[in-house]
């Protein structure tokens, strides 16, 4: 037997993803995670539990692998060069993945590719916060971390010269952005490999409730056809000229006059794309791990017209599997996906899938299981 | 949290893919395996290793779990009502199971309901045997041991007298059956929970090579409405007569002369019921866990006109993985569903499944990929 151990660096519901989407090709799949309780070492079979920050820790666990990949953006890119020193493939590489770390690095990549993003600088203080608001039509803007946000952590939405204070107490260089007029989100998602091949899922709707993800429609209703080929070719052109392998989303703002621009990037299976679990020919979870493999990609078309996906945060009660008896009995092709984590409310703690061929029905079936595993819809 | 603990006798591939169903669900999984190196114990987190005819073994491995279910049917029955009586669910129940573990009591029972099967009784030896051929019109009839046999083990297929001795060296008792004209063997896959909630998938044909299954065609093709309407009745009715809970395979003949007769049964997800990964709403994995938990079950109906299942045995090649590049490269829309099991000549070590609109592609698909994966294809 001479099937390849894939690392996968971080224990949450990614890496557990990805891993029940790796059980099929055979492959050994072994964690690095922080806890025991984590979402993916509930479910893995070959867990290191360690911290990822420290090098040594992150060498013994390489050691036995193939090839790593993450469940995160998180790991230092120094490390990242030492595993690659020590001839591990670190999949995506350091030099690919810092853009994702860093948002300035990546705005500045951007610029030079020509990829279209909001008017953007990096700001020095809240005076300098202050200028670029003036250079950038005014006030509102957004001011951003470039490193460690996510889930809008680290993103501040600025009205006032006051509200630019916040930002800089870190003391992380700070992004600024120009507030954009669009009319939506979308994501386009790519997975690209090291040999160069790439596949480009149908792009894809992601409607945002304070800041989260909330709901994804695939594909994204109403998008023009140009404009939806503009946005897969703009993500294979990123993923190529950044070097990524595995899977890339390429977050969008469709503004008000017709344009697409680029939000933010992340190199690794991510939300926007858990539709395709049971929308999709081939997993994005499946391709991640073909394309950190090395292998040829899985067909990334839809298996229905449209498929909706709705996170499912965690609510007042604690006992979802309760829910499950109600949502299963009312939608028979209800897909739920948990991820074995503790309810608080807010947080992410699973999503549901629906698919079918009368979009405004999938949209209800899918809002009315996270809203009722949630608790917000009671009947 | 409050969501369950699923425990799973036996390490084999089955419950390696009942893991991958029961992931999404955030159910926890507990394995009893008989070694490490077992299908599923590479790939689940909760593992403990015993064995499962050491009562005391079965005992403690239950004590941690909210209902027990199988992944093959070789415990022993006083074992089962053991657990039973300590207060643990234990699915499908050894009332239940004894049909599946006991050809003799299954063909009684399903003559007190009047099920269809094979003209059949007890003999008692070789010349027991001989007269058994003379009431059902002649040689060749089948022997088989009513315990322990699977995949064509101890089952005979009986030309002479002297072949008749075989089968009684072991000391089990011996089943005696005509030797059933048929066009081809169908299999009727139906859940059931303990509440009594059934869903029947499509009646599927299964070919057969060498007395194990080599390819599954969902649904069967050109099958009589009528007789598939009666097929899937077949099998509900025997679920509720046995008291069936979880995944029952019904393995049917289709006689020349248009009839149904039952060949075997099997109480757990199986071989015919693969095609169900990739091409049902619902796969037989994630309803077993449904019925085993008494949630709602999912829909059973299928998601493409045909699906194909083929089986990958071991070639003279260990290096299975090699050939993935061609594979998945000719065939991008191609399922390999892979056992983590050493590659042995004429060993299953996993299967792939392949869907779409044209019968003749889909086979032609799984049956490359089959072929090429085992070494007998080489272009």
């Amino acid at each position: 037997m001479t099937f390849p151990v894939v690392g996968m660096v971080g224990g949450g519901q990614l890496a557990r993803m990805t891993h029940e989407a790796g059980i099929p090709l055979g492959i050994k799949f072994k964690l690095l995670s922080d806890t025991p309780q984590d979402s993916a070492a509930q479910v893995v079979g070959d867990v290191v539990i360690g911290d990822y920050r420290d090098l040594d820790t992150l060498r013994d666990f390489a050691r036995g692998c193939d090839v790593i990949t993450f469940d995160h953006e998180h790991v230092p890119t120094e490390h990242l060069r030492a595993l690659e020193a020590d001839g591990i493939p670190v999949r995506p590489g350091p030099d690919a993945l810092v853009h994702a770390q860093d948002k300035g690095v990546m705005r500045a990549k951007l610029d030079e590719i020509g990829a279209p993003s909001p008017r953007h600088r990096i700001v020095t203080d809240p005076e300098d916060a202050v200028a670029f608001a003036a250079e950038a039509g005014g006030f509102p803007i957004i001011l951003k971390t470039v490193r460690g946000g996510y889930d809008g952590k680290g993103v501040w939405f600025v009205r006032t010269p006051e509200d630019a204070r916040d930002p800089f107490l870190a003391g992380v260089p700070v992004l600024a952005e120009e507030k954009v007029d669009f009319t939506r989100e979308l994501a386009a998602n790519i997975v690209r490999s090291p040999h160069g091949q790439a596949v480009a899922y149908p792009v894809v709707e992601s409607r945002q409730v304070d800041g989260v993800c909330d709901t994804v429609i695939a594909p994204a209703p109403d998008l023009d056809g140009e404009l939806a080929g503009q946005a897969q070719e703009l993500a294979l052109r990123i993923a190529k000229e950044l070097g990524v392998v595995g899977h890339l989303a390429v977050e969008l703002f469709e503004t008000t006059d017709g344009r697409i621009l680029v939000n933010e990037l992340a190199m690794r299976p991510h939300n926007s794309g858990h539709w395709t679990q049971d929308g999709a020919i081939t997993s994005q979870f499946a391709n991640h791990v073909r394309a950190v493999l090395d292998l040829p990609l899985g067909d990334p078309r839809p298996r229905a017209p449209w498929t909706v996906m709705c996170n499912v945060l965690g609510g007042d009660y604690p006992d979802m599997y309760a829910a499950y008896l109600h949502c299963m009995a009312r939608d028979p092709q209800l897909k739920i996906h948990m991820y074995g984590k503790d309810v608080k409310p807010g947080r992410k703690v699973g999503h549901v899938n629906t698919y079918g061929d009368d979009l405004d029905d999938v949209l209800e079936r899918a809002r009315h299981a996270a809203g009722y595993l949630r608790g917000t819809i009671t009947e």
